[in-house]
């Protein structure tokens, strides 16, 4: 009954809201409470069309969709309805790690089957899948006589939007997702402005476009977020903005060394294209749709990765006390007169960090810049055959040090720079990875400075996210998890591959070092937390304590001290970084916070948020049932109350909150911080006063 | 010409003060800054007498001297002066480790050689040393013709007080220090009154006499601390109090067994008698006069030996949560019905607490209940033969557990409890410390509960004394440090012996976990800092971090939690236990200051105190230059203001203050802890509040 008086309601707003193109319903598709209604139309010119209705109100107008490929002509067209088929899933399926561990996948969807009218009577089908946190579709190429494959120049699939609505975006950058976010309307979107970013190895915006997940408010305080989710052998889709008509419209990535945006054998299927809509902001945060839109768990077993935290031999590079190269020429991405600077990577240097790891039970090091090439890494034309990924450098005992951390129960993660040469790295693929397993190494990162090699290709497109994946399933049968820098978005794979275990992808703790635009600003992470962390898991590195960065006196990171470990909890990722130097923990009460906090979670809970405001998470520790709680605030000082009714009846907690010390500011006071030691049980509730740029952090032990 | 004034000043005094008795003054010695004068009489009947002044105030008046022996009339009249020699000695040596590295033995001194007038013309010389923190003296027994020895009855050391001074006293115990101290004025010391306490194991007191250090406040605000340094094959010396005269008498423990106090052969020199004078209570604990009258280090390098914090299965049997015996019937010192109570000392929980150690920067494990013999320990006649420090029980593998120790870096740490059969223990002790050696155990915890086997000898006599320091030397030979639990008082031995790394010999915590008598009152360290403390290092074993004691509904600790950090900087040792069970530890910020604590000091400083109601001392890390200051109050709150002037100029400490939370209180809150993170450098101030039975901790890290 009620599935039915909404298709009235849609169907009457349609009537009254509907674009002026005469067209007809064809059918519509209902989310399992009816909270979202997908309605599918052609045109009288047999356009594909679609409306997104949420709760008796349209959240996209009549958006038309359609393709043009390279050498046939364009399919938006002249179609006609072949078939409709309806399908319901209620699925749930566990994350073999994640921000919770049972996951419901629980939609209603519709396949639209089309066919040109006229010769050569191409088919084209449209899935359609109706959750009640968003929306989804993708179109499914069949079969095509003489046609093996098709090459497509674009996709011309549109967003209409119902109002100009608050967005927070990114330029719709072919190479970098590592700018900050705007907060602008839609109609003041300006991405072109954001070209030639003084701190970018690589940037291309050829349009006034963003990049997914972009996420925006209406003013009456519906949430959108749009996104694409499993990402296969297809190009990364940007959103081109229409500033007066409020239309985003997909704008592929092109290679322009091929001359096309996506090149694929038939039948082939794209991405999903994703709207997650939610009328409270943390509901976004607490929506599993991008993962549910892609495929079952290929590899099974992956207990030979842990989530764990991790220290490793980064951050003094990035504030230049040490380097990457041996001959200490490079630090924090600078070419520098070495003077005292040393190369980081040491046998010794690595033993100390272990040693600190072990103390501290942190599972994992990091090591860069241990492996030859680091010298010809950045600034040069031709970067092909530079990186060894085999070959360490001479004080740097591989073996010596695989051994030492083992006895250290530490694992050693490994590093791989391949300064955007991805031919060179898979040249190498199976011999570095062989390399890992032969010394028990699990993980690796893997970074992708500079500007694509060969030249004409980009980041985002289809022939890097093949590359990406190749690497992931590569990396796989290795038993070897991936957290890849200058990475393709998340789009939701690590359901798919869960040794797809975190990612950059966002401007992360390292601009804080250096940026010369004066590093994050406080409102970064809130948006940041409604934004690239829907797509997936954040390799953001947090930790840093000596906040004023001494070794940088024009630097400094806007969060206060306390924020810095509530990220442990509001950024997901299931390897954390400890990225502050050893000697910076030393004497710190705030490190037991990190010693403390879990990296793998039963559940997670939004306690409260506005995007770009504030935010606050509240995670239970698998196995543990501890709980820990995170929360943030951007410039703005600001006082919460936290009610502790998510916890488990009838136990005690032994808890401890890290807060804001009295003065303390991102600016002017930012390591202050007070810790209180309490007990703490359902019912209870806290009011906690939070810096500008501040947070606090509270870990909540089971008794 | 300063000395020449003073001495007429003490002339001057000794006409206005002098007893009633008719004597003439032979000599006087004044300390190096003029601060203290002894003076030596011999009265009309020739009795050696003296007084001491203190800044032109008599603090003892004329006090006899004298002995009785087994077997030749007492020495206390008949005696004429032979000669007298005055000494100056001003020497730095250092401690290998300690409260400061460097230690100035700064003082003047005087021989007065007696003779008696008649025959068989005894001499006897007595030698004074005057130093600015106080005096001491002792007494020389000279060859005597046809007597190879001596045997002494009593000896007769008078302390003739001037005034109802407040005392802080523990009853003249022959067995045990394990009392409460107890605060009354001189007139209202009653000893026997303490007799028959329900949680000591032994105990005999025989006067109304009191054991040493005891501790005094003249209404003037002068403070006296009587002791004795350097006790060597001799008896201890208990203070008989003479409530009307105000006098103290020395009592020497005597053997019921041999019927006699001390036999030594001749020649022989007593311990030192000393007087620890200071206008400021807190001088008191800077002084160094006990190591002082010590005699140099006799055993050289000891760096086999290092300062450092320690876990132990030690706590968990005090709460009866396991068992000192493998069949698990004796726990917190009580016989119990096993039901599902453990052996403690199994290899598993061994490593348990190794590993705890190993993640937390602790340089050992104390493992008690490790060998067989425990089941007939306590309660028993003939406990001759029953410990075996040899063999563990059959859950306990040594060899395993000392690699996987050394393979973690942590070093095990041995018990030894010879439940008072001393004899059994020397039998024993040159397999049980080469067992050790060989094991790479550099470091041991004996104990000595229940009644000394055979009967009549007491636990303070010569005889143990003896015993004790015998334990001290043969275990150097194998290169083990000794810190012995029921011990013999320290009187500064660790100079000469500087493997005497700590005792106990005062109400530990383990009271507080059983005693019937509602555990130690917050009073209790108040005063212990300002006596026991003064003998030595203190094994008082602090860092109870779940203070209501969940396994003890009828116990708790008197402290805060905030206090319980503080023990780490004000109770002085070399060692210093982190107590509480390792899952108590578990997601307490608190942990971090355990883990940051010095236990090697270049040096310590008292920045206030009044005897049993607060204290605060500062002292600077060796090598590291990291400063901590601890300060603990009695039931009362305080307020107080931390002046950072001891910090060095121009450095700034990332500092970490632990303190009481708002509500706190040792009795109804005692958890209640907050903890603030900030950047201090010499000159600022803090004011801190302290809650009742309180404290905080300060750690000062050198950036």
């Amino acid at each position: 009954m009620k599935r039915l008086i909404l298709t009235l309601f849609s169907l009457l707003f349609i009537l009254i809201f509907g674009s002026c193109a005469k067209e007809s319903l064809i059918s519509e598709v209902t989310s399992p409470k009816g909270t979202n209604t997908i309605n599918f139309f052609l045109s009288e010119q047999g356009e594909p069309m679609y409306t997104i209705i949420h709760e008796n109100q349209m959240v996209i107008d009549t958006s038309t969709m359609g393709f043009e490929f390279k050498d046939q002509e364009s399919l938006k067209s002249g179609l006609e309805l072949l078939n409709i088929t309806k399908t319901v899933e209620d699925e749930i399926w566990e994350m073999p790690w994640g921000e919770q561990k049972k996951v419901r996948n629980h939609y209603q969807g519709m396949i639209v089957s089309l066919k040109e009218s006229k010769t050569p009577n191409r088919k084209l089908n449209i899935h359609f899948k109706a959750y009640d946190d968003g929306v989804a579709f993708r179109y499914e190429f069949l079969e095509q006589e003489g046609h093996d494959s098709i090459t497509i120049m674009e996709e011309h699939t549109e967003f209409q939007l119902t109002g100009d609505h608050t967005a927070w975006w990114i330029p719709g950058d072919w190479d970098i997702y590592e700018q900050l976010y705007n907060t602008t309307k839609v109609s003041e979107i300006d991405a072109i402005s954001k070209r030639d970013h003084p701190n970018l190895a690589a940037t291309y915006i050829p349009e006034n476009a963003v990049n997914t997940p972009v996420t925006m408010r209406s003013d009456s305080g519906l949430h959108l977020s749009f996104h694409e989710a499993n990402l296969t052998d297809y190009s990364g889709m940007t959103l081109k903005v229409d500033n007066e008509a409020l239309k985003l419209t997909s704008d592929l990535v092109h290679s322009d060394r091929l001359g096309y945006a996506v090149k694929t054998s038939l039948p082939a299927v794209t991405p999903w294209r994703t709207i997650q809509i939610a009328d409270r902001a943390g509901d976004l945060i607490e929506s599993r749709l991008i993962e549910n839109l892609n495929e079952p768990n290929k590899l099974g077993d992956i207990s030979w990765f842990s989530p764990m935290k991790y220290v490793g031999i980064w951050w003094e590079m990035h504030l230049g006390l040490s380097t990457w190269d041996l001959e200490a020429t490079q630090a924090g991405g600078m070419t520098i007169d070495g003077g005292d600077v040393k190369h980081g990577a040491s046998t010794e240097n690595t033993k100390r960090y272990i040693d600190f790891a072990a103390a501290n039970g942190f599972g994992g090091v990091l090591v860069e810049g241990w492996n030859t090439g680091w010298n010809y890494w950045i600034g040069f034309e031709d970067r092909e055959g530079v990186f060894d990924f085999i070959t360490p450098y001479s004080d740097y005992d591989l073996g010596e040090i695989s051994e030492y951390a083992k006895n250290k129960g530490v694992e050693i993660i490994m590093h791989h720079e391949t300064s955007a040469a991805p031919r060179t790295y898979e040249k190498q693929m199976d011999a570095a990875y062989k390399l890992m397993q032969e010394n028990g190494m699990h993980s690796v990162k893997s970074g992708y400075v500079g500007k694509i090699i060969p030249k004409g290709e980009y980041h985002h497109g289809q022939w890097m996210v093949n590359h990406y994946r190749k690497a992931l399933e590569k990396a796989a049968e290795y038993e070897v998890a991936v957290n890849a820098h200058e990475p393709i978005k998340p789009t939701g794979l690590r359901r798919h591959l869960p040794n797809t275990i975190s990612a950059e992808g966002l401007r992360g703790q390292e601009f804080n070092a250096w940026a010369t635009d004066g590093g994050n600003p406080p409102e970064h992470l809130p948006i940041v937390a409604f934004t690239r962390m829907l797509a997936g898991p954040i390799d953001f590195t947090p930790g840093v304590f000596e906040i004023a960065l001494l070794q940088k006196p024009d630097n400094q990171i806007n969060t206060t001290l306390a924020q810095q470990l509530a990220l442990y909890v509001v950024i997901y990722s299931p390897i954390q970084m400890a990225c502050d130097l050893p000697e910076n923990y030393a004497g710190r009460p705030a490190l037991q916070f990190i010693r403390d906090v879990g990296v793998d979670w039963e559940q997670s809970k939004v306690l409260n948020g506005e995007v770009g405001d504030f935010v606050t998470i509240a995670r239970e520790e698998r196995k543990s049932g501890n709980w820990f709680v995170g929360g943030i605030t951007d410039e703005n000082a600001r006082e919460m109350t936290i009610d502790f009714d998510f916890l488990p009846e009838g136990k005690i907690f032994k808890a401890a909150l890290y807060r804001d010390g009295v003065d303390a500011h991102y600016r002017s006071n930012p390591q202050a911080l007070q810790i209180e030691q309490l007990e703490i049980k359902k019912g209870d509730s806290k009011t906690i006063k939070l810096a500008p740029g501040g947070g606090f952090a509270i870990s909540l032990i089971a008794k």
